[in-house]
């Protein structure tokens, strides 16, 4: 089998590793808009051959879009235009209802298999590329009756090579879901780096930001703009409401800070304390 | 040297450990408000003896209080009034100008040295304490100039014995940059994880909250009320002003997604990315 890779950053590159390493494909061509990368991935051993975006799409068994999701909304289409027959293609977009949207009555849709790995780290590029880093990490498929069979069996024999939990999600809950624990994440991430950035500028205090739990609340902040925009815009419609929530839990605290209401405190924390039970780690 | 800690936790208990690996003292003896929590303390090795309130003040060369912030308000003038000539007094509170002040004119205030190290973890009591929880880490010691110089040359010797780099500050810097550093996004982590858990009852949705940075952001979120909410209470002058700021960045970013104004959305993240020049980590 020959897996084309089209987007040879973290997620591709890191794809493309525990492909090789398990053996899972005969071949990994790959594409990048970025010749750099291209070149990059393919001296690291990444990738097989460099390959032009139509050499992907009709020379390969499984098609990956590694790209931020606007590429992803930009490039489906053309992909599934020049597929070969028995092709199938999948995604790690981050975002689904609009992409499945965007295909919804291309005549190959069926080859078409929305997926969403839940893992990744700050860094962009080939190099950053990790060995198992979608390891018990779960996947998410979309819409799985919208494609064909054997194209799911496909996509999830991959994720299994990979060693991810797979999850079945219709794309609006998918939406939703990542929303809450991915996207708002990012966004309070993105807020506090700011806040504290902009009372360093008028301190002479020497911050000592890895301290305190700042590192690992910040960490997010460090994601690219190129990959974050794009989620944001495609998913505006859920991350506005789920926003609302969070700077209504904000304005709470707030409020029980201001009248120093130390009870009211105590529960809310209380209240927090639960995510123990839900979060594993 | 007889080193007494008021305060078996992770803090307290943590600091035993490398004080007996390290053979800092020839003796560690605890009290704890908790009986339970003392026999624990032993049984483990933490502390040689259980002591009483007043053995530990009486009879240690230097007296830690890993205890609250509420609880040290309330210990301190107290343990300034029995120690003997040459003891030392340090704490590991996270707050310093509220402490500070509340013994300012003790006649024994020289021997206390206001101390925080900035280290924990989200557990609790003395099974929780680790060894070298404070190597690499910064402690902060604050207005050193009102402290016996012997005083804080213990104090500084013990915190290098931790491992850990010592930084001088003013009580009330130190509240600010705390304030931001620590308190306020312990204040995310706590918002973050109601705003989920609220969602998670009205959905049926199986959330993976192990995915997607969610767990970074929400660690902190499972740390006590019982040490928290006297946090916030003594440090309410800094932490309302600062969630203010943060709560701006908030509005900033939704305004900028409801005006669907991805340049400046771009721009708010690519401000947001220079945290990355500042995090060693």
């Amino acid at each position: 089998m020959t897996v084309g890779i089209i987007g040879l950053g973290l997620i591709g590159g890191s794809m493309a590793k525990d492909i090789r390493r398990n053996s899972f494909a005969d071949k990994i061509i790959g594409y990048n808009r970025s010749k750099e990368n291209c070149e990059k991935a393919l001296e690291i051993g990444l990738i097989d051959e460099i390959a032009t975006f139509e050499q992907v799409c009709s020379e390969s068994d499984l098609i990956i879009l590694g790209v931020p999701v606007n590429a992803i909304q930009k490039v489906l289409p053309k992909v599934l235009d020049s597929i070969s027959d028995k092709a199938v293609v999948t995604d790690a977009g981050s975002t689904k209802e609009l992409l499945i949207k965007e295909v919804e009555n291309h005549k190959n849709r069926k080859r078409y298999v929305p997926s969403h790995p839940m893992s990744g780290t700050e860094n962009s590029g080939p190099t950053s590329a990790l060995d198992n880093l979608f390891k018990d990490k779960v996947a998410i498929i979309c819409n799985k009756e919208e494609s064909d069979k054997d194209a799911v069996d496909l996509v999830v024999r991959f994720y299994e090579m990979l060693g991810s939990r797979i999850i079945y999600m219709n794309a609006r809950d998918h939406d939703e879901h990542v929303g809450y624990v991915s996207h708002l994440t990012h966004v309070i991430s993105y807020a506090l780096a700011n806040a504290v950035l902009d009372k360093e500028k008028s301190t002479s205090t020497i911050f000592d930001l890895a301290a305190g739990g700042f590192a690992s609340t910040s960490r997010l902040a460090k994601s690219s703009a190129d990959m974050w925009v794009p989620i944001f815009e495609q998913n505006t419609q859920n991350i506005l409401p789920i926003l609302d929530v969070y700077m209504d839990k904000l304005k709470e605290f707030k409020t029980h800070l201001e009248n120093n209401d130390m009870d009211k405190l105590y529960e809310f924390i209380s209240e927090a304390n639960k995510i123990r039970k839900v979060l594993k780690s």
